[in-house]
């Protein structure tokens, strides 16, 4: 008897053991976090009137600002950057605008004068005319070397280490992890997996014109000029209908192009925690909000606390920033 | 030890039980049956070189004609047709074409001279101006009560029992299934997790335009006039890939318009499985193929069997034909 007592209680460690590790261990004690924590224990407990079935639970989370950093420019920018760099390297004739020449030069501050079609300009060049495999060679070259210029680590060392861990315990409790963002669908899905655990299939962003063709006799799927849909603002929660087809339980941004995405996940019926990454860390990050020319929050900040949204104050609630300065 | 013995078999009869349920039970014994249960059979044999990592198994199959029936039009556009003549019960002064006042007559005849454009304006007048949830409730109540004009069976017991088996089996066996057609995305989800045990978030399909706004007060997702991508054709792959993000292991259609999404599959690296549905049975079913007004399929028969594609016929593989008629 005193066998089988110490057998169920090896047992009953065993299988219950994942219970007492922290699921959270790079956010501070603090209000957020037992938030966190309140909201996942009540939609998976059987017994709750909160209780949510597993193919239900699906969160969404924004990505720069939000899962990783995105200043002084959204990342996948700069990537276009440094590659029209290297093709004017090898033949300069490519240089055909002054949005590429910005580029080119590494004029962050001319290629914004430009707007919104120099950007386009750039991404167009370096995203289109090749197939979606190159591209995404491309990009992982690139990850592999290039360097942020203030923190000088790998881009993708640039994920925040407590959303890494928050996705990973909401997977833990069968949840679906999707990312939704308006970066480039091709892009994210070069390092996602690999930073955060998701895999392809479970991340939706923008996306260029493609076409399906022959390329030297093999079947292949082309990039090519043109965005065919800007997955933003309105077009957040447009996307998540229209790829996922249930409306999320938990959905997390950062920035006012998050706002209705966070806004159509609160207003669900059902219990829903909507989040917002507010950077508020100008020591171990960068602290911007409404006045920022990127990642800009202003709604999030003034309409969410009355909608029970939790705004994370990334300089208290995260003890550490960035997975790469562990 | 003699017991020891018996728990022993009984624990490898227990864990080993499931290879000897047949897995595809309406299926004849023939050599369709053979090639694909020898293909699963190798990919999921970690010590075989066609050996495929669970997360790559990604099986896609078209629906009208692959997964349910499609004579004499597809099952949509009969939705379609049916609720224009309750709209026209409710308020004659919606027929405003030739278009509407052919299908609130139940013209199919007199819609499919309109062409494209006649379709176009039925579907649109019954697809959009409600908001997703709408929609969705109003495909339900039909599904519910509608039969189709010659078997008599509703519409969603036109599933075709083999392959809701093939299903079934490659779920058992750790491929994700999914559903890419060149029906209505929307529509398809109201019946596919039942039917088929396919997740909202794992069926690819057409889609209307979206907005996302204020309805009553509430954050709506609004399906809009237009449409917004055919999923069809080139449409399938470049939709899987977009998607999905994988080039899928398994492909199944029954028609030139999953020649590209087959075609794209088999070419990839590695194993695959292309495999189409002939529809031969014109006792059970409908027989037709390269001169049909629906479901036309030329180049699959002409041009798959030197690609390697295993070519179902419907008359002499499957025992059984719908689910509802078993």
């Amino acid at each position: 008897m005193k066998q089988l007592i110490n057998l169920s209680a090896t047992f009953i460690f065993a299988t219950t053991g994942i219970a007492f590790a922290d699921p959270l261990p790079s956010w501070a004690d603090t209000e957020a976090r037992t938030r966190i924590i309140a909201f996942v224990d009540g939609v998976t407990d059987a017994s709750s009137e909160d209780y949510v079935t597993p193919s239900d639970r699906i969160a969404v989370f924004d990505n720069d600002g939000t899962l990783w950093g995105e200043q002084p420019v959204y990342f996948q920018l700069i990537y276009a950057v440094d590659t029209v760099k290297e093709m004017a390297k090898n033949d300069p004739s490519v240089l055909t605008s002054d949005a590429l020449k910005a580029a080119a030069a590494g004029d962050f501050a001319a290629l914004a004068k430009g707007g919104l079609e120099a950007i386009l300009e750039v991404i167009n060049a370096t995203h289109s005319g090749r197939s979606v495999d190159d591209f995404q060679a491309n990009v992982a070259d690139w990850l592999e070397t290039a360097k942020h210029p203030t923190t000088g680590l790998g881009y993708d060392q640039m994920t925040y280490q407590p959303m890494v861990e928050l996705l990973s315990y909401l997977r833990d409790e069968d949840f679906k992890t999707y990312i939704v963002s308006g970066g480039g669908v091709h892009f994210m899905r070069v390092f996602a997996e690999r930073a955060y655990g998701i895999p392809p299939e479970q991340i939706i962003g923008s996306y260029s014109d493609s076409s399906y063709k022959m390329v030297d006799g093999e079947p292949t799927v082309v990039k090519e000029p043109g965005i065919a849909f800007v997955d933003d603002k309105e077009g957040k929660p447009v996307n998540i209908e229209r790829i996922i087809g249930k409306r999320p339980v938990i959905a997390g941004g950062n920035s006012d192009g998050d706002f209705a995405m966070i806004e159509w996940t609160t207003a669900g019926k059902g219990p829903h925690l909507g989040l917002i990454v507010h950077h508020t860390d100008g020591e171990r990050e960068v602290a911007y909000d409404c006045d920022s020319h990127i990642g800009q929050l202003c709604d999030g900040l003034e309409k969410g606390p009355d909608m029970g949204w939790l705004i994370v104050d990334m300089a208290k609630d995260w003890s550490v920033i960035y997975t790469g300065a562990r």
